[in-house]
C-alpha cells in the first residue's frame, strides 16, 4: 500500500484535511458504491485539491481500504493464495479467512460489512463489487480457472456463509471446532469452487453441456433484483 | 401437520383466540428462542387455556411454522431429501433450496430470517436451534452420517451463503445463474458435507486422526460468543 505516512497518527483531529477526506469518501463509498465512487468526486465534494486526495491516500483502492478499515490486504492475500501448490490454493484460502475471522478485532469490520450487506442495498453493492472483484476474481484468474466471476461467487457464498453460521449465528459444533479442521472440510469446498469441474456451461470452449442453459446467462435471464425484500415503494 | 383446520382463513379477525395465541408466541418466539418457548406459556401470557393452544396448532413445531410462516414443510423436506439414492442427496437438497430461494413469494421470509439473525441475537438463535435442529440434524442422522450436528453447520453455513450470494448481495453471474446448474454445483458440496470424508475429529470411532485435535471439541475449547459484534455492555 503506497499510503504516504505524512502524519504518525490516523486522524490526528477531527478537522483536519485527512479527516474531511476520509468522511467525504466514507459518505461516497455507502452512497455511491465502490465503482462509482471517484477520487475526484470525493475531492470536489471535501472542497479539497484532487491531487491532495492521491497524495495522502494514493489510489481509489487504497483509499477505500482506509476508510472501511478490512483487516485485509488485497494484494497480499492474493499472493498467498496463489504461490505454491494450486492443489492446495482452497486451503490456503480457507486458512486464512479462518486466521482473520477467528481474530475478534479483525473480525468486527468483516462482521458488520456483512451485517449491513443483508440490510442495506449500498453495503450489498460494496461486498459484490469490491471483495468479489478485488479479492476473489483476481484470485481465480491468478490460478487460470475458467469462468473467474461465477467461481468467486461460489466461493464468496461459502465465504460468507462460513461467517455468519461460525461467527455470526453461532451454530455450534462448527462454531468451537477448531480452526485447522473446519479450515480443511472448508478448503476442499473453495478448491473444487476454484479450480475444479464445476457444471457451468462452457463459455469459452465448445461442445459438452451447452445444450443444458443458454450460453450467455446473463443476458438471457432476467435480471435478479439483488435487493429482494426490502419494501417495494 | 396436525394443525386443525377449524376455520378457513388464517385470521378471520385480529382479535380472536387464536389470533391472540399467534401474536402471543410470535413474541416469545422471539424474545426466547425456539426452545425456551413452551406452549403452555404461551397459553398462561395469552390468558387462554393451555389445551386450546394445542387444539389449534397441534406441536410446538406446528405453532412456530404457523407464526414464522416459513415456506417449508420440514418433515417433507427431510423425506424427500433421504429418500433415493444417498449419492445424490446433496442434489436434492440442493434442488429444494434453490427451488424455494428462486420463488419470490416463498423466499420472503427466509431472506427476513436471514437477515434478522444476522443483526438479532434472538432470531439468530431462532436459525441455529430450528433450521438446524429441526431440518438440516435429522437429514445428516436419517442418512446414517457420523457427527450430525458437525455436518448440519457445514450445509446451514453453505445454504445461508448461498442465500446471501446469490438473492441478498446478488453476486454476478451467480444471481442469474440457471438454476439447475447451480444445484449441480452447491449438490457437490452438499453431497460431501453430509456423507463424505470430513477432517473431524473421530468422536464415535477409534484411531485416525485423533491426534489432530481434542476429541470433544464442544468442552475442551472456549466458547465462542455467538453474537460477536454487538455493542459491549
Amino acid at each position: 500500500m503506497n499510503r504516504p505516512a505524512k502524519r504518525t497518527g490516523r486522524r490526528p483531529g477531527p478537522n483536519t484535511t485527512r479527516a474531511l477526506i476520509e468522511d467525504t469518501a466514507r459518505e461516497q463509498f455507502a452512497r455511491l458504491g465502490y465503482d462509482r465512487t471517484s477520487m475526484r468526486q470525493i475531492a470536489i465534494e471535501a472542497g479539497v485539491d484532487p491531487a491532495l486526495v492521491s497524495h495522502y491516500f494514493g489510489s481509489k483502492l487504497d483509499l477505500f481500504l482506509a476508510v472501511v478499515e478490512l483487516p485485509i490486504d488485497p494484494s497480499e492475500l492474493i499472493d498467498h493464495v496463489t504461490s505454491g501448490e494450486p492443489d492446495s490454493a482452497g486451503v490456503r484460502l480457507a486458512t486464512v479467512v479462518l486466521d482473520i475471522l477467528d481474530d475478534e478485532v479483525r473480525r468486527r469490520p468483516i462482521v458488520g460489512m456483512i451485517r449491513a450487506a443483508t440490510s442495506e442495498p449500498e453495503a450489498a453493492r460494496l461486498v459484490r463489487e469490491f471483495l468479489t472483484r478485488n479479492l476473489v476474481v483476481p484470485i481465480a484468474e491468478r490460478l487460470d480457472a475458467d469462468h473467474a466471476d461465477y467461481r468467486a461467487g461460489l466461493v464468496m457464498s461459502q465465504t460468507i456463509g462460513l461467517t455468519l453460521a461460525r461467527y455470526i449465528v453461532g451454530i455450534e459444533p462448527l462454531a468451537s471446532h477448531p480452526r485447522e479442521l473446519v479450515a480443511a472440510d472448508l478448503g476442499a469446498t473453495l478448491q473444487r469452487y476454484l479450480l475444479g469441474e464445476l457444471s457451468h456451461p462452457p463459455i469459452d470452449q465448445e461442445g459438452a453441456d451447452h445444450e443444458l442453459a443458454p450460453r450467455r446467462v446473463r443476458h438471457d435471464l432476467p435480471a435478479r433484483p439483488a435487493d429482494v425484500g426490502h419494501p417495494a415503494p
